[in-house]
């Protein structure tokens, strides 16, 4: 791999890939609108040799023409990524997932590039029938926008691998915590405590089990299968998790003990925190496996290297509206 | 079911779905931007009391939200149907039947309209590993445009029963036959043999199976299904088509029959016709089944009522440049 283009670089997942590949020599084109990703998070690389930053969104197709040119990976992981709003505004996932993935196969087929990673969503399994689940668990129903739009994001990828030779890694992926991480439950409860020590609103009866992935290991998969399908000019779909789960209340606890509290926890009760979400993700991990793939870092670890970077990193959790609350 | 709308219902199908409901006392809104339907089909219904033709496209929110205002049911049957030149135009799939279907359902959510039955196809199993393909085979791979836009429709169909309580039936066929039948390889094969009687080019090995149904057939199982779940608030998926299939040879065999011609057929090689082709598709139809649906022509009666109309209909097949290839 000698050049690749990340979309929303500046993002979570993609800022600390954008690191990884820069640290390997790769030179990076890193595609961001900045509407969740940050600058911050792109201050130890905008002055490096190699990296270019586009300041555009992946929905104007000549900002991404011009970003794919001359790449042998695109790593595709702008999106809307607000799970649980796709009901107030039911077109962005839409528009910034469909809409804007086709925008990025079709910046590709102009410019001759051809393979492509695709930060999917273990969502895309509704609410599967088993656990864990594997890539080729019975054809699921959706129950989200959300991942509908990532399905649909997919099925596209998959159609260019067969009509137009590209190689395409579609990686569903569990929650994903780690250093940077800034959208999600573990982020919503850490801020909810800052703001209020004494008392936390838990959505659903929080007893849903999730399954977590620390970005670094997340990161080593997505590389392995890029690297094992490259010039393979077919579509691959895996799985990318732990083989563990948490319950949500657990996280709940292990917050509560890092910040030193002891919260009073409402539960707004059922089993699901919002329509659409999934009371249990656990995912079959061994196809990834099989390329000798493990992840480095337990769920608990995970966590803890999340909120030790939430103490350190105030900026990326304190807003606005929290300093008027905290003031 | 009082009042129905069908998009596409100058069409094939649609056409009959609409003779079909409004012998049944149904009140009809029929769409259409008759780039494909006809006029023709509509002429025994335009002047019924309750029929309404809106002459339009369902890429324009403003035409559908008028259209399904008070229906009880919206049957989604316009879609680009051109399957094999999907490569030729990439952004045609996503923009008629993706795109399309959201602005139908958002157009549905701003009238409060929540029943919905979608034309999909059994080429959403890519090439399944399992035979007769089940609504729950494992999770494919998509292999064309057209299939994977048709996935992505269904999935939104599934985000809206699960987050607005819509009722969805989602209909997968396989290839439809019969009165007012305007495009596939029997059409073709029909037409190319009216053009040049000696010869025929079939595209693929000629052993490429294919299941068909009767548009009746196929009508009936819609009606029936959407009346299994009226007001379920919930999603349904059907295969529809028959148990059996015709390789393409035979069809072929079967229209120079009735044609009473002898011509010398040259096949272009490969299993498959043309890229994302399937060369075999046959589902399993137990769940329509269980329903106490049951298909009353077989696949050879099916084709010769459709070669039958083609014979009295020439106008549907006859177009200026075979009047000059003919004249």
């Amino acid at each position: 791999m000698k050049r690749a283009c990340i979309t929303g670089g500046a993002g979570f997942i993609g800022s600390n890939l954008a690191d990884r590949l820069i640290d390997g020599g790769v030179e990076v084109v890193i595609v961001d609108n900045f509407s969740t990703g940050r600058r911050e998070f792109l201050a130890g690389v905008a002055s490096t040799a190699g990296v270019r930053i586009v300041d555009g969104d992946t929905r104007d197709t000549a900002t991404v023409e011009n970003a794919v040119d001359g790449c042998d990976w695109v790593f595709h992981l702008q999106a809307n990524a607000d799970l649980r709003r796709g009901l107030e505004h039911p077109r962005r996932d839409l528009e910034q997932n469909t809409i804007a993935t086709s925008n990025v196969l079709e910046a590709m087929r102009a410019r001759g590039v051809k393979q492509i990673v695709f930060a999917s969503t273990g969502s895309v399994y509704g609410e599967p029938a088993v656990f864990p689940t594997p890539e080729d668990a019975p054809f699921p129903i959706q129950t989200s926008l959300y991942a509908a739009s990532k399905l649909a994001c997919e099925t596209l990828i998959e159609a260019y691998a067969a009509g137009f030779g590209f190689t395409g890694v579609i990686c569903r992926f569990v929650s994903v915590l780690g250093e940077r991480y800034t959208h999600g439950h573990v982020f919503d409860f850490y801020r909810a405590l800052k703001r209020d020590p004494t008392h936390l609103r838990v959505l659903g009866d929080g007893r849903q089990e999730k399954s977590y992935l620390h970005v670094q290991d997340c990161i080593s998969a997505i590389l392995l299968a890029a690297r094992h399908h490259e010039n393979s000019a077919s579509a691959h779909v895996y799985n990318l998790g732990t083989d563990e789960t948490l319950v949500v209340d657990r996280s709940v606890e292990l917050i509560a003990e890092h910040l030193s509290l002891t919260p009073e926890v409402e539960h707004t009760g059922g089993r699901r925190g919002w329509i659409g979400d999934s009371p249990l993700i656990r995912l079959d991990t061994s196809r990834i496996r099989a390329l000798g793939w493990r992840p480095q870092l337990t769920i608990e670890q995970a966590l803890l290297r999340t909120l030790e970077w939430f103490d350190a990193n105030e900026y990326a959790w304190r807003d606005e509206a929290m300093e008027s609350a905290l003031s």
